[in-house]
């Protein structure tokens, strides 16, 4: 049963696939609404998040399908003490197919491998979030038309910003990109990020110096608590509120995205600006969850296999996964199984720390 | 972009139509039931109240439209943060139409300004609950097929009633209705609401010395925490409680609404009168407010303007809203906007506070 | 109007019906699909439970009708206090059939004697949960292909269990079966439960001894919560989890039930075991559902009664219930009604409890 989990699930065909289609209902919405009649979507959120949860059902219903589900771990069996694979075997009664948000790294993985329906990952944790990367490739995609030969720079907490990360992995695929990695130094992207960049990119403290050289400027929050002093909070987090003058230097078809909800790093003043692209960007999330929901409901008529491939890729039992966010940490008889990743390295299959 | 705040947003020739199309509805639901096909409703309600939401949705299915949205705070995008204005943005990216509920006083007015689907307000804090007084006037309607010439009496808690001062303004524009206010002194209407009363009125300590003449009763909760001295509520409580006995004076053909859930207000025995309305009521909800959303629909197809009416009965910047309650207290970037009224006041254009 | 709130207010000829359209619905799920286009179920939990909601949710969108409501009792109007009997009346405007779930024994009781609309218990506290019969029910037909000449065993936690004291009640009318109840002495079932066993039935402490003559072997969970001393739970926990070395010697075609959610009693090394039949129930259990929301709805079309027989059967006014889980210990202006039994006592028709 095909899932998607990571970003990197996909391969760049079948971006160019989702984005594709994602367009064709946006002009042509009539010729979807009925495809998935009699279709059911079970929203399973482990932990609250309306506007991810909204979109998915959104899209579900102009799909011409109905939505079922849970909005707090509360409020469903995990407070009894359910697994994970329990959950999702059980809701592969109830519907067509799954998406899931929970707060511990992996739990998605954990349900596809259990769930006879396709799961979709909508955030675990701190670890992947690959329908808001999607949401951000389409919008991009639909204002600049490519993605190769642009210059794209993320601005504010990129040491913890989730989105970030994945679609820097996500961009890292096409041709010719450049980011420019704009924060304080206490909030600069991770190293083992960094290496993983396979393209030109430049760091910088300075939102003024980067903005002319923008294509795209894709703004994150700033979070107090993120400072070891409050001084210095205070002294650096203006520089980093997007302000109508600081857009001044920017180019007149830049665009500004932002992963929603914003609290003030971007001036309501800003929203007039015909650059500010962050409530478009809203909305492609739904047409891009209709796309992908159409995908993975055609890809489950195939037969296929959930099994994990047999091969000496994976080793269960030798190490022990120290990731205390991880699913693994919880999840009763979840075995222990590790990955070979390229570099020779293994890391866990859940949450991809390494051993 | 046409909303509904406020129940004299309304016309009279609107509210006949609106009674027209619920009576209509209630005759031939079939003729609306694929009315509202591929329609969304997103009920966005800060506090939960699941009389009013169900009756949302409830009227939404009949229309062959289909819900979304959220029950409460806790569960929304709001607890991260998120502006009135933004979560009116994005979630008109999901949603036909918005019902939204909220516990500060013009959350829906500042909503309806930045959606761009249809508003309706469902209760913000004491302000405005124009569906519920919809409701109480279809009732009114159905039973006695006109509003001129009726006697209305008001009993129980008039001071802190949004449902019972909401009924009376919009009484106010009907030809020969007289009012009888029934309450104890610590609980009666307040000054500035008797002063908007433009038609006749008497005010009474009795529920007995008033039921005779009555036309409609439409009775309210007496809450405990009201009253300063526990004695006075041990007192007075009783005599405003209606029971079968206390019936025996009233007109054969008095209706009696209540707005719902009633805790004693009314017996338990009053149910099985024939004169008991309140739980058609609680079924005229869901009618009126199918009439409501297929109008709000059908408005929204037209070319509209949700600007501020650009003259010189707003001014901002000059005056604060001190109404702890008014949204304007803790909406970020909100300006303080107040409108002239025919009185040469100057009120919040938000809660309705002067300046 | 016909609710159903205890198993046994099925025949046997109904049961039969049930599982017969049951079994229909899972070999031509297409006939159905559309029976109830235009109706809508109200989940009314009082209390969470997923697995039960999303259940009776996900038959009701299969049936292609559609579903509104609310899953805690912190959102509904009980919060305001609302008596059970207006929220019934009330949610009979909204919905064609209410499911609820309620933690006062006899609220849907109570539900059903005010709803103008079908009422299905979904579960009241530890008194009634007819619909998990059912789901048992099917699952042991399907199995089996009949109730009579089968041996079934009982396992874990027969005290407390209720689906167990039901399941029992259920099958105590069919020839020829025969029931191994095995648990640990301090959660033996009820000597009042025995009593109503009309037949043959044996007991013991070992699940070992029992496992070779089932046909049907039913799990249920053993909280530590029950024991009192830990020590005794430590060295009895291990002697009913069931594992997949305890399976060597039951029958080829025993099949494996449990309510779900298990939390460990059943090793997951088992589910891969084809005798393994407890998803499939989860799965029976959305069937069985169908039926009977097919069943009550087309028997609400017929002209009926929902008021008390009138008989010397009940009587009100004598004695008072006791039982303080009893919803008429909370419930406003609720008479205490008692029964005649056959047996000649007296039982509150709520709780069942003894006067």
């Amino acid at each position: 049963m095909r899932s998607l989990i990571d970003i990197l699930d996909l391969t760049i065909e079948e971006i160019d696939e989702l984005m594709h289609v994602g367009c064709d209902i946006i002009n042509n919405p009539w010729k979807y609404s009925e495809m998935c009649r009699g279709k059911k979507l079970a929203t399973c959120f482990f932990e609250p998040s309306t506007r991810t949860r909204l979109s998915f059902e959104a899209a579900m219903l102009e799909l011409g399908g109905s939505v079922l589900g849970f909005s707090e771990a509360s409020t469903s069996s995990a407070a009894k003490g359910e697994s994970i694979a329990d959950t999702a075997r059980v809701m592969s009664c109830y519907a067509d197919i799954i998406a899931m948000r929970h707060p511990k790294e992996g739990a998605p993985y954990v349900a596809a491998r259990n769930a006879t329906v396709p799961v979709i990952n909508g955030g675990d944790g701190g670890h992947c979030h690959p329908t808001q990367t999607l949401t951000d490739l389409l919008t991009i995609y639909r204002e600049k038309g490519h993605f190769d030969n642009i210059t794209v720079g993320f601005c504010g907490d990129l040491k913890f910003g989730r989105t970030v990360h994945s679609l820097i992995h996500a961009l890292s695929r096409y041709e010719n990109v450049k980011v420019i990695l704009i924060s304080p130094e206490e909030l600069s992207i991770p190293q083992y990020i960094k290496q993983e960049i396979a393209f030109d990119y430049e760091e910088t403290t300075s939102l003024e110096d980067a903005m002319p050289k923008l294509d795209v400027l894709y703004m994150t929050r700033i979070q107090r608590e993120r400072f070891d002093s409050l001084e210095e909070y205070e002294r650096l987090k203006d520089s980093y509120i997007l302000t109508t003058d600081k857009l001044e230097s920017a180019k007149e078809d830049m665009c500004i995205l932002h992963p929603l909800p914003r609290v003030n790093e971007i001036s309501v003043a800003v929203d007039s600006d015909p650059r500010a692209k962050y409530f478009e960007q809203a909305l492609n999330g739904k047409y891009v969850r209709m796309a992908l929901i159409l995908k993975l409901l055609e890809e489950a008529k195939k037969p296929g296999n959930s099994a994990l491939e047999n091969d000496d890729k994976y080793i269960t039992g030798e190490h022990i996964c120290k990731n205390p966010r991880c699913i693994s940490s919880c999840e009763q008889e979840l075995p222990h199984t590790f990955k070979k990743t390229e570099s020779g390295a293994y890391r866990c299959v859940y949450c991809e720390t390494k051993a």
